[in-house]
């Protein structure tokens, strides 16, 4: 589907009839130097991108890759055109749960084309905001990559932030004195950092071959905005490392507690059994058949066994106690 | 066996009489310039070998590696011939396993010898395929090249998400609330996984010497296929490494699950062994054979014996099941 | 807060009327070849960051990262002002804990500003120890630069000195005879050990590039000052590297300990029950009901029974103590 | 002990008078162009040692190293000879170990020292075969080196291959249903994996020196055959490490048994103690001395009892089979 | 305290009037071309350090470190002064224990300083022992730098051998079958080990350099004396890496046992335990108070009672000897 379709002229969106908007994306429209378009599509077709690899005469393997959502995250160039794959990811609260999807982009000298799969980053917004900044704008095709790069990143951050969180709870759960079963909690946080390291990490390299300005469209101003796009990568990237070492100890610590508390079950049940046994032993001593077995005779011998159980039971109890088992 | 064996004119199968035929294979049949022969073997004697080495004038080093079957991958050049072996892999539903094969080849100036071992995939079809794109076939041996890398790699990729699917389902198993024994499908699917692994990382290399045009027989339209070939190459590869990542966090977390169990089992345990040794006790001290226990003798001391005992059952499972012990 | 604001003339400060105190910060004041302002400012609002912005004329993706206190340390270059970002790091002792804060400098050819977030190092004070070392100070910007990585990297040696004592001290609880659950411990140190190393390390590389003298303001004599920064770095780097190996191993090392325990305990707890429940069994035989049992008729059959208790209890007791069990 | 000395010439053995053997190895025979001389020693004296380097001009710290056979394999150059050392490698059925011996080599342009320590590969036969293939031999001391070269990694070949046999029966015990402690022989497999890393790695740099051709000696056709060696290398070195991952998982597989079994014995234990403790009470309960207790009167009381008693035990059992407990 | 200090001539001791000597580290004492100083320092106070570096004009920085005890392996150098780093290691055996020390040079056209703190290699020994070999020292102060160089190295080859020792003692208590807590012994000697890398590893790269010739006094003759030295500090790193290896392998096996002996002490005791209850449970059955229980008035009832349960417990015995339990 075709979200949005526009021409770009100085950074500002060109008003076009409606006969010039149908030509849209189906023709190359005649341009100034400095103008061009941009094409937002969403789950298209395989005929809709068809007819834009036609129009802009973008090369079949990369229109195979932007129709298959499974790509990983790289950068190619066909001719002059730039192919950038990213993942974007976005955090469900309600879920606890990273959502990934795919946005591919075309970017030749005189278009950008913007493939979408799945939910996740709203590129309408993105592109609502970045035509309100004409100065950005102006710089052409290069200043919607940028846009994009950034945006995209900018939801890496907040989703770094939640698994902090996310984290946080896990590790207050592994150390609080109940018996908590973490290590399903641990797995998924880990899985899903496994997700966001395989969108952040192949990512790399490409904005760091922007801010070093490897295309010859880049300015030495746009490179440093890349520049910082390629920071907070980086900053994402050790958080989620970080994460993922903290998670890897507190589940080691998870496993040590869970031994811990078998132990102290154990030595708490031994000494609540040894509580039972020995007066048994002593009923079974008084069941005796003997025939002269004195204490049976006596006018107090029961109270006086009942006695002797209860005190050996506290006896039993005040060691046991003392000696941390109960 | 020799399996099959054409001689290809312009991207075009040349039709041979039955004497053209037979020499193929046993002579450099004389080309025009981009003609070339293909001749597909499996699983070859000894001499038949022999007898293309002779004929293409074959390193001895790369025929004799040609004709067994437990190389690694890897790409030689011995004059303008270049040798490539490659691992086949492809998954058996029925036995959820990877099996494995090879394919050596040989790529000259004016032919390509394609040595197959173990079953796999199936060059036959491969061939087929590429004889219907005559516009590929015509860039001679590089293009056959091409082709059965590109093939290879596509197995690989179904490999790895069969793969995704049996790690999904020790996943399943080892979260599941049921007792299961996971240690032995985890450690045949990374043994599986790593003999995935050996087959994709030693490729990576000549796909990207490939894709970088180390050849002068490649063009750059070639390279961009290559490019595409690395890519998934790349993408399987990561795939792998992430499910085996899962699956040592998967077996972590089954560890700690068995941990929990035998923690839960045995606390069930103790407080199962409590409702019977508790009123053994009480039965223990009215089996005392003390002259005077008055309860002994009241009328309805039997009844009251087993309704104390009887409450103490009550009590303590009161008590554990509050407790979660039970 | 703007905390401390001064202009420096050889080495020295400069003695300013109120009015030219008020100029600073707000416009560049006219300087000497080698003069040069240093404002200091403490969690600055966005306004004071912004009117130093627009007098020495930073580059806005600086200023915005300079307003956020939650920077990786790194160093970049804005044409001819370099930006540093450091994190500051000090034990608290009553708390056994590592504690960040952040320092920002922006250094132009005439002009220092440095921008601290949170508590931790006193600038105030490195800065009047500076004052007093003209010698130093004369070199400009680039000293003042150097006198505070200088200054912070002095703390993380004291931090790493202080995580040191503690690792002594957990490894001591892990070998220590009585039962101790160090798993949260450890787990906290290696949480501070990773804080300690997202500070140091991308610190490293900045150093390593002054010490190349990779800027032209920075003379040979004042690059050997930054090699000894840089090699401070490292050692506190193998310093905490060190102490993260020592306690997984120590961690390691308790997690067998404590099965180790385990079994003892139930060693302990068995043959605890053994010298309960043989001589129950004793009990039960005499209490059977047979007509012809001669001891039950002995005149000290009672005694007797007594005694084959005592000496089984005996008995075993010698036995489970020879065998270590108790 | 000298074991061999000859003179060859254009590939053959050049046949010497009494006399002239005697010389060989005292002095430097004169030789044509492309003789040599080839000298076996095996453990030898100091004096043998200092006999050769002396006629031979080899360097003290090389003759030194040679002495020692605890070297690691390395490549030096002295002057026009190198010296490689080199690691042998074997395995001992009878006692599934693998053995090392160590062979020094020095190769100047006119000769050719071999000093062997320990057993191991066996030289002479190396030698016998070498004389039989002039065409090998003709091209001088590198022949000789890179004869040797393909025999030992040949040998590390085999001990690859039996201690892949290794790995697979202590996989078929680990996952045999028997209960095996299979942790001494992953132990011992472990460490003669890293004997073969240590005799393998290091060796993987000289041969892929002398496949670059890095000495003038090796021609084109030679560096073909070193190429060839250092791919049997590689593969080898692959061949341990997937062996040595697959321990590392087969060991944590076992772990994960044993805990698994222990929780299946203690619910055996559990059950099999519940089966004997229930009728105890029962049998408690019938042991009281209440005054009226009617069962105590009936007829068939006792028998009535023991039927209890059978039932409940006759129940537990199924109870405990049906949940898999026995 | 300085402890030695002559003036070298042509690798020969100066002999020095009582004046001459006075002068010796308070002046450069006139030297001829290739004569050169020694100084050799012991733990020296601020003064000595001071007077020396006045006296040689040595780098405050390099100062600063040399009176510090807590360097790291390091080699630096200020203008025509080589300043190296060395950390020394003996292995005390009464303690089983690895201690450091710490070698300060400062190596310079015509001057050695040596400044040793704690206990370790006797410089003296080395002194002397280079004074004997005047075709070394002949070489100037690079001579002196390698001799102690070397002599360092020779005595980590010789911990590393003492450490393989108490490693296979480690292993051989892991896997004998007495029970014992290795976990202690593991950690120290990771421990130690974790110091004799810190000692080696940064070594490596100026040895490397030196071997390289970095340095235009250092002759190709010397570079390969340092190019043996190289070699074996990348033995003794290799030596220490496996033995780390093998103890984490061995810690590993440790678990295992630790878990297998639990289990069959478990399995151990739960047989025990049977011997004692079902005795236990017949003899309830016949302490039951029924009226008709005919064995009760058996003649040979009670014989015949004890023989019951002497044959369940025969059984048992027999049937948990069989399955192995006992």
């Amino acid at each position: 589907m075709i979200v949005d379709n526009a021409l770009y002229h100085r950074g500002q969106r060109v008003p076009l009839g409606a006969e010039g908007h149908e030509s849209l994306g189906h023709a190359r429209v005649p341009c100034d130097p400095g103008d061009f378009q941009w094409i937002g599509v969403h789950d298209p077709t395989a005929d809709e991108l068809d007819q834009i690899a036609r129009t802009f005469d973008l090369h079949p393997l990369a229109v195979e890759d932007a129709g298959d959502s499974h790509q990983r995250p790289k950068l190619e160039r066909y001719g002059d055109t730039l192919f950038l794959v990213l993942k974007t990811l976005w955090y469900v609260d309600e879920e606890d749960a990273v959502e990934t999807g795919e946005i591919n982009m075309f970017v030749g000298p005189d278009f950008v084309v913007t493939v979408r799969h799945g939910q996740g980053i709203d590129l309408s917004s993105a592109r609502r905001d970045l035509e309100r900044r004409a100065q950005v704008l102006e710089h052409g095709p290069m200043a919607v990559l940028y846009a994009i790069c950034d945006r995209v990143v900018d939801e890496y951050e907040r989703v770094g932030a939640a698994l902090e969180i996310d984290v946080d709870e896990v590790e207050a759960s592994v150390f609080s004195p109940a018996r908590t079963d973490d290590s399903t909690r641990i797995y998924v946080l880990k899985r899903e950092i496994a997700e966001v390291r395989r969108a952040v990490l192949p990512l790399r390299e490409p904005m760091r071959k922007f801010a070093m300005g490897v295309d010859e469209r880049i300015t030495p101003e746009t490179a440093t905005y890349f520049r910082d796009v390629a920071d907070h990568l980086q900053r994402v990237a050790e958080v989620v490392d970080n994460l993922d070492m903290l998670l890897s100890t507190a589940f080691e610590a998870h496993l040590a507690r869970i031994s811990v508390q078998q132990n102290e079950d154990m030595r708490k049940i031994s000494a609540g059994a040894a509580l039972v046994v020995v007066p048994t032993l002593v009923a079974g001593v008084y069941g005796m058949n003997f025939d002269h077995m004195p204490e049976l005779h006596w006018r107090y011998g029961y109270p006086y066994a009942l006695l002797v159980m209860a005190s050996m039971v506290a006896a039993l109890w005040a060691f046991f106690k003392k000696s941390g088992w109960l």
